[in-house]
């Protein structure tokens, strides 16, 4: 593993890493704000999975979310949206193949070998960076519309692995929508009823955790009726007695100046339970 | 005037608009962040000068100052750099031509043309903005790198026209340094005599009004002794008597990252002339 940049920010440091993923078979560079907390002891990981097109730069150099890491003593880190390379499997589309591996673990060919985004996410990237940061074992994740469903898929799915998590837009219900549909037949097959493992909106009716959500989502997002659908998440956990706070943010869409404007209140409410 | 962009960013609104330019003769972009204030009444406005390379995006999604316009009212106009457009005068180089143009009016061959980003700045788009937005007279002016430059020199020429000003990491002393060599020669010609008009530390010993300046250097910027030189600022200042507050920032680069992380600052600074 080697680090690739080094920028001071709000008193702490923006890096970019690269390191060789045994899970994805392939290099793969991520993007971790060490706040100046970090210099004095170990901190707490907020983990953030970006949306369909992304790579780690985008989160860094757009959200703005160093300010509020700085002020809560919080390591944040964002990795890459898919495996990444001329041998890697990919596809014409912008929402499928690389910059769009929706953080499932691929089961049907081509796709298998490396897209395992989930275990890369779960697995293989907290033990490198526990290795090579001062972290606390206290993790939060977030992400942004397919990182967003990412966030949410990987908190149910993991009981007990995180203390908290929030999603801005996020894909509620991949099983139901264009987005989801592509990717799920291409990565995880035909069977509907395994695509279930990876639906936010499935997962909740037997989620063992209550872990509450804290969802943003902007009113007038382009997404939100076709690929986004959030009434279907506020309907899930409902049914399932699970906590949601959605907050419908009147006016703002899909884009970083949405995130921007609230990551300041998603920073917060993962401090207060990393640091509880 | 036709709008291109607009987002929904702290309870104000991130445009961008495109116009047809009169002083360079092509069609041009800018960045406009319109705080929430500007919904109830007038604010004073804060022009942005971006650097070598710069389109109206990289401030608008880097740099984070719509959370701090926002909570003092300012509006934030960001140009282009330069002219643009395939029938316009251009160079291999990233320090010449398009993305370059070093706020000067040329007046050599053939770049007089069209490369006349000083007269733009100061007399074109506040002309536009003011009739198109809802602004105050108040106006402050702040860049980076060559738009640090830019913000120096414009405001140091047109003395009463901006309220306060403000820089980072600025090519302070464009006439002793090759950046600003090589743009002057080939805008301005070889008399160095002309040069002096365009040179902050020049303009300085003869500046008729005594705007205090702000600026803020990253003391690990890649091209702090060969381009930047805040140092020759600090001598001409303190020859001419004038205010300087030079903060040497330990640690930060040329990034945006250092932007970021002291932006609020600036936008406070400049606030406090504009709302006087």
């Amino acid at each position: 593993m080697h680090r690739i940049e080094q920028h001071a920010c709000f008193g702490g440091r923006q890096e970019v890493w690269q390191h060789d993923s045994s899970t994805l078979g392939c290099a793969m560079r991520f993007g971790v704000y060490l706040p100046p907390q970090a210099a004095q002891g170990p901190c707490p990981v907020l983990y953030w999975l970006s949306g369909l097109t992304c790579t780690e730069q985008n989160f860094i150099t757009k959200a703005g979310a160093q300010r509020y890491a700085a002020e809560h003593g919080v390591i944040l880190v964002a990795p890459d949206t898919s495996p990444r390379g001329e041998d890697i499997t990919n596809d014409d589309g912008y929402d499928l193949g690389q910059g769009a591996g929706f953080y499932v673990n691929a089961t049907r060919a081509p796709w298998a070998r490396h897209y395992r985004m989930h275990d890369y996410v779960v697995e293989e990237l907290p033990a490198l960076v526990d290795a090579h940061f001062p972290t606390t074992t206290a993790r939060g994740v977030s992400g942004h519309s397919m990182g967003g469903h990412g966030a949410l898929v990987i908190a149910l799915r993991n009981p007990g692995r995180y203390r908290s998590v929030s999603a801005f837009s996020p894909i509620v219900a991949p099983s139901r929508v264009p987005w989801g549909e592509r990717a799920f037949e291409a990565y995880l097959g035909d069977d509907r009823a395994v695509w279930k493992q990876w639906d936010a909106c499935e997962l909740l009716r037997d989620a063992r955790e209550r872990l509450p959500l804290l969802v943003d989502q902007g009113g007038d997002d382009e997404f939100l009726q076709r690929q986004l659908r959030p009434e279907l998440l506020r309907d899930a956990c409902a049914a399932a007695g699970h906590p949601l706070e959605l907050r419908m943010q009147p006016g703002y869409d899909h884009s970083y100046y949405f995130i921007a404007s609230f990551i300041g209140d998603h920073v917060a409410h993962h401090a207060r339970a990393l640091h509880a």
